[in-house]
């Protein structure tokens, strides 16, 4: 008999660089009862639409005998997608259309579909924690380009990398209403971008989540904003090269953990085994009460009281903040989604400050370093969530930052 | 400008290699209208507790206002699958204990977790095709040792392969009514098994997806079988080198997604955060759900019933094929599950028997091959499942087989 050679098992060596999503790790930090945060990134579960959904699953439970069976991906909810899709001003088809256990779920499945160990991926400095996560088990190497806060993605140094360096496996970008940062890209850096994906080659992973809360420009006019549609997804623009991600967590909920992709139909069959190996299919209950959901008609009128509500609550953040913050801070102006993204002078360290605001003023945020990729740190700035509170809530949270920031 | 350099975009190295599921490809080529089919996997839907879930759903959005956002694991639920285990004769604590989006799902991060490209990895010569689903994109070099048909993996082999080669990252075994073996491992093997694990330091993955569904042996004495208690899972042997995954799949309902493993306290993190890349988390409404039909105290008579009907069915396969099957067949005598696999004589060729099978007699099987991992075939053996069919018609169906190997 030997003995044992190691009293550890033996884990896969990506695994030694891992950590805790930083992210996670404050949001569980400063989820504390009495302190009014503006941390989490989570939609109002006051605004879900319960009744309508709990409807729709009974319905389904009771006329379909197979409702709980392994099955595949429903087409009716396909259909649905396509019509949606539509709205956005992406046309598509069924067979274009991949259903996803969550839209995080389409960054794993992607990344692991065009990644080899070490492949170069380009990533905007500070850029959603998914999909850095996502990428991790590929150890990629990172391609890092700046964000302009008032047009997103800067794409001359994206074209400079391409110039200059091995081609990536692919370039994610999050144009309408980024998180963290708020900025919806400019039409015609969209045009730039997947004419670029196109010319050499590169992929580009779209991620949606927040492409239908949009909210049109702010005003500070204290009327209610009439949403304008937001601009055209890339998929809209180029149907060779793009994946598109999108997701029912903000615009239903996200306790049903259903998304989708539209992605290039020969690309489909690889897709489905890839997934396949993660979690074999997502849960055809899931699939078929969101169906009957959206069979029923109740979609358009839950995503406008979204738009409403949500709306109004970025208007009270940004007149908050015109009100409160101290001249030396900047801010984007989102047209939608969930964040407001805030530069401070660049002397302030905000993970200093979000101690003294949890200590002093029981206010929170996420500082900017939480998003910021490796060899970047975005410590002066922070990131505000606008969806969980209510108006007067924000008024009163963004006063007492300010506080916090004009006596630091 | 320059010309594209490619027309197509570029995937990853392992995806050249890839291919659609053979298994999966024969069930939807033999899932006919008029084909009589032991083809699938399924569990019966006829027996899913679609009322009572149904009312449990209900229950959970009525009266839990957070049951559709985000949500970490659901505590309530881990505390039920600890007494679950502890009917597998588990010791475990809710610490241990990890919640999964299916049962797949376990095995796709437990690959992710402990796989290096290129990494050795121990599986039977005929496995689940899951487990090789999950593997592949770590494109692992596989050490295939054989089973034994009436005891289980031949646990000799697996020692060779200890005593003589690198280390596998891991060993996958179904020790209970295996899939497409029907096989239970005897005491004997199990132990040597856990010995092995813990004296060169192996971890081993435990898939019980059949572990709740035990029928007693087989008797052909026609009277109804009182089902025993299933020999001792790996875990209950050893704690420090087993991940178990369980799942709900085969006892309430595969449209659900959910599974759960039970894993060394201290990989939990780790675990945490490979399984956030992959899909953030798994449904809390589902989640809550499931713990609200345990709660109810449905389960125990729901598994007996499951027990009773299944163990019908398994007796009706196995006397019709002591009546109808040639002299020169072989299968095994599954104590629990859902499947019995037939070695026909050596000449055999079950692929071109499925063919005459399907097309002469309207019957359908999967042939031995989809299982095998490469280098192997069983090219003379087939699976049959016993849990979709009533008796009647699995008795119609083993006659019609017969007569299709009697007359090739």
């Amino acid at each position: 008999m030997f003995a044992p050679t190691h009293p550890e098992i033996q884990l896969a060596d990506w695994t030694r660089h891992m950590s805790r999503s930083v992210l996670r790790q404050m949001i569980a930090v400063v989820s504390r009862p009495g302190i009014l945060s503006f941390a989490g990134g989570l939609p109002d579960p006051a605004l879900f639409p319960t009744q309508e959904y709990a409807a729709a699953l009974t319905r389904v439970l009771a006329e379909d005998p197979k409702a709980l069976q392994y099955s595949p991906p429903f087409t009716p909810l396909k259909r649905h997608i396509v019509q949606l899709m539509a709205q956005r001003g992406v046309a598509c088809t069924e067979e274009q259309v991949f259903l996803l256990t969550g839209a995080q779920q389409g960054l794993y499945v992607l990344s692991r579909l065009l990644l080899n160990p070490g492949s170069d991926v380009l990533l905007e400095e500070v850029v959603y924690t998914g999909i850095q996560q996502a990428i991790a088990p590929s150890c990629p190497n990172i391609l890092a380009v700046s964000t302009d806060l008032a047009h997103g993605i800067e794409v001359d140094e994206v074209e400079a990398y391409l110039l200059s360096r091995t081609r990536p496996a692919f370039i994610y970008v999050v144009p309408d209403a980024h998180n963290p940062l708020g900025v919806s890209t400019s039409l015609e850096r969209r045009q730039r971008l997947v004419e670029l994906a196109a010319q050499y080659n590169v992929p580009i992973i779209e991620d949606d989540p927040y492409g239908f809360l949009h909210y049109g420009n702010w005003q500070n006019n204290g009327a209610l904003q009439v949403p304008t549609a937001n601009l055209p997804p890339l998929r809209a623009l180029n149907d060779s090269h793009v994946f598109y991600v999108g997701s029912f967590s903000k615009i239903l909920a996200p306790g049903l953990r259903l998304g989708w992709m539209i992605a290039p139909e020969e690309l489909i069959p690889k897709l489905t085994v890839v997934k396949e190996a993660a979690d074999l299919e997502s849960s055809g209950l899931t699939q078929r009460a969101v169906a009957a959901y959206l069979d029923a008609g109740h979609l358009p009128g839950h995503i406008a009281e979204l738009q409403g509500e949500y709306g109004r609550r970025r208007d009270a953040m940004l007149s908050a903040l015109e009100q409160y913050f101290p001249a030396t801070a900047r801010w984007t102006e989102p047209k939608g989604g969930m964040f407001v993204w805030v530069e401070l002078a660049e002397g302030v360290d905000t993970r200093a400050l979000l101690d003294t605001a949890v200590t002093e003023q029981q206010v929170a945020f996420i500082p900017g370093f939480a998003f910021a990729v490796p060899g970047h740190d975005a410590h002066n700035c922070l990131r505000l969530n606008f969806s969980t509170c209510t108006p007067d809530l924000i008024t009163e949270g963004i006063k007492r930052l300010a506080a916090v920031i004009n006596h630091s």
